[in-house]
């Protein structure tokens, strides 16, 4: 579909606004519908839902005029759509971005089903004691209530013929939570029809109710897995202890000596590629520092653990880590059973930040356990080959840049440029198979328990959403 | 019953040997029967068995002309069988000894069954390429074998009429592989018919299959079970990785330091109460070092992991050990899950010699835990209250020097003093609840397979194992 562009004024985009506002409880009653859905990725009974999940995006994408059609997977279908207003350059011969939206449209198993105050799949909204009204069912927040926000956005400014100089493609996934095994042969397949200039991804969280926030770092992630093998079996501690190794002392003394007691990973070379952080961002962050002590407080912690000479969002968002995910070995019944195992096992993942290499760290980690193994200790090592370095979106990225001045203007203060400590593999795919960055905006809060009992969407998200996108969209195809 | 003692001289016990060689096919005919009730105590499935196997004994020993009863307990019955031949005090003013002994009827489940050459309650026996001879069945050495040497014993001298100076009580309990939970409540309540001058006890090894071994040293044991606790719930590593402190990280710490590099353990006052061991046993046990170095070899260890300054020997059997025997927390399942959990744990064993304490011990754990707790850690103890101190047997015990005599007689060399690095509950019980030490003979071999599949009892052991009680019952009653 094309069509001639128009130019924009500030007047269009008040009326757009005020279109959103003026029909948010119609917005609402799609997200309602969409709600409906149990669209579970992860669990084949629901097949037939996350199939109707994103036949119902295709019908609403099409509706809006998209070129929107379900391409079928090896699991379950993704959603392209298309809008296309122009060819890649205007009348005047300047370049009309092309963007791709990406969101999700699968969701987590609702279980313990027990500790829902209301049927997950029944939306209902609830205004707190707080006076803030929310919407609660599997899905509100991660992702369907977020990826709503921009099509929504969308629809008011079609509605509007608010026609912009950008193109937009809007790809949604149904595999999200279910580790995206379809995502990568997808995009590659795909790669002419969805490489263009940016991403946009709206699956992440605002500062705080107030404060908007634009992810640019997502630190990257390596697991491992290792044994400690020892004597040939199981012995018994009475006739073997004190003469016979124990794997479980020599992997507790391994993982034991991993942190110094500034909370510095010691493995050699492991901050080898870790960059400062620019002055402005650790200013930005030390007047954040009395929430980010929230954080903490919320799950009953008061000391950051880390290294010690750095503040807590930064240990969060810009360091790198070396956690135990889990340890096993010997006897973990009831009771007490007097034995000395034959190996003892842990999963370890890092956190990497800035240009750390996941090979070299894998390979440092591996060294540092090899070489403290005592005389009749093995180790066995077993990465899933569950490599990512960390991300980072340069802050003179135009298009990031164009969104941050977008919120500032909805919001009336400027966006936190946050980390992310965990990893959002679309990411990593869009710069590795598409080669394109992606602009993570999102308006999730982190009282939304995603991925738990009673997630909720604040209604305040879902409208200063829509209304950003609008802005967005606005600012990106002036 | 009482008798009239007679003089015994070396030609009647030579009469006697000469009796149990000729018999022994009808012995291990006994021994066959003895072993094809399935008394496992352990399995409600086995209870009328247990009692089979119960009254199987109390009717051997009626016949012997043993005043023998089954005793209902909460459990499996005991058997109690008394043979009195006189006074305490013979007609010439002389102490008669009465000696307690010690077996057990039950047996262990015989899973995996499949592992199983022949069926387990069908015993075999097959002369292996070495030209030995081994009976093979669940029990064969423990302890049902074991237990036999000494009826079989005590049959051919009151066949032969070799009357000893000597009172004798047998004591069978039936839920030692259980865990012996009727054992100390009937010992008590039955203290006055069970208190003699010592007891003998049938459920160890020989040193090898040419030398015999008295076990005169039990380590005691401390069980405890730790769990440290972190933040409030299992926390997303992403998210808090680097900021929270990680329960496993710090379980790791604190148990890595509870070893240094020359295997000495670090818990304060630990080695309070360790004795040196006598200068002849150091010598008596380096002189086996090589037999030791085997122990190792066999479960492909090569070098002994304790305190560098012992031997393997006293690593095992004369020193204090702390080993964990079971370790868990966080993620454990298939694959990886970026989780930093709520709490981790661990199962600590501490194998006491000598004089230390145990409560001491464990109290000196928890201090050592609870002194490197980080900010935000705390940590539950549980200790299952499973306290025994060691047990030690002085060399210049009457009854030991006699029974090593007995033995050195009977395999042409002195038998090894040896240290079981295990404890026998039983000799505690002896000790605590009847005021009376245990002379442990026995005559297994490490290659038994007690508590495996393919348990067996070399014929050697149990022929041997019958004419050493002879040898030590007339010893005693001379």
């Amino acid at each position: 579909m094309t069509s001639t562009p128009k130019m924009t004024t500030t007047d269009d985009l008040d009326l757009v606004l005020t279109n959103i506002d003026e029909n948010l409880q119609t917005s609402i009653s799609r997200l309602e519908a969409f709600l409906k859905i149990p669209s579970i990725s992860t669990d084949p009974a629901y097949k037939s839902d996350c199939r109707t999940a994103a036949q119902w995006l295709v019908d609403q994408l099409s509706d809006l005029g998209f070129d929107s059609s379900l391409r079928d997977t090896p699991g379950h279908p993704m959603v392209v759509a298309h809008y296309i207003v122009n060819d890649s350059t205007n009348a005047d011969g300047k370049h009309v971005p092309h963007i791709l939206f990406y969101g999700h449209y699968d969701v987590q198993p609702p279980e313990p089903l027990e500790e829902w105050n209301s049927p997950p799949f029944e939306p209902v909204r609830v205004t707190g004691e707080d006076g803030i009204e929310r919407i609660f069912a599997r899905g509100a927040a991660d992702d369907k209530g977020q990826l709503l926000t921009f099509i929504e956005a969308v629809r008011a400014m079609i509605n509007a013929s608010f026609i912009q100089s950008l193109n937009m493609t809007l790809l949604f996934e149904g595999e999200e939570e279910s580790g995206s095994p379809s995502l990568d042969a997808f995009l590659a397949e795909n790669k002419d029809e969805l490489s263009y200039d940016v991403a946009l991804v709206c699956d992440t969280n605002m500062w705080d109710a107030e404060t908007p926030a634009i992810t640019t770092r997502l630190r990257g992630l390596v697991h491992e897995e290792v044994i400690i093998n020892g004597p040939a079996i199981d012995l018994h501690s009475g006739l073997y202890g004190g003469a016979a190794i124990n794997p479980i002392r020599v992997l507790t003394k391994i993982l034991g000596d991993m942190h110094n007691e500034n909370g510095t990973i010691t493995i050699e070379g492991f901050y080898d590629g870790v960059d400062d952080l620019p002055p402005e961002t650790v200013e930005q962050w030390q007047r954040l520092e009395g929430a980010a002590k929230k954080l903490l407080s919320d799950v009953n912690l008061s000391e950051p653990a880390g290294e010690k000479e750095h503040s807590i969002l930064e240990q969060v968002w810009s360091r790198p880590t070396a956690d135990v995910n889990g340890i096993w070995g010997g006897y973990i019944g009831a009771g007490s059973k007097t034995v000395i195992p034959a190996k003892a096992s842990a999963k370890i993942s890092f956190r990497l930040v800035s240009k750390q290499d996941p090979a070299k760290i894998l390979q440092g980690f591996r060294d540092f356990v090899t070489k403290r193994l005592p005389a009749d200790c093995t180790a066995t090592f077993m990465s899933e080959g569950c490599f990512s370095p960390a991300l980072e979106i340069s802050q003179d990225n135009q298009y990031l840049k164009q969104a941050a001045g977008a919120l500032e203007q909805e919001f009336g203060k400027a966006p936190v440029m946050m980390g992310c400590g965990g990893s959002i593999p679309i990411v990593g795919a869009f710069k590795d198979v598409l080669g394109m960055d992606s602009i993570l905006v999102g308006f999730g809060l982190s009282d939304d328990a995603i991925h738990s009992p009673n997630e909720k969407y604040d209604i305040n998200s879902f409208h200063k959403g829509i209304r950003s996108w609008a802005r967005i969209i606005a600012t990106l195809g002036a």
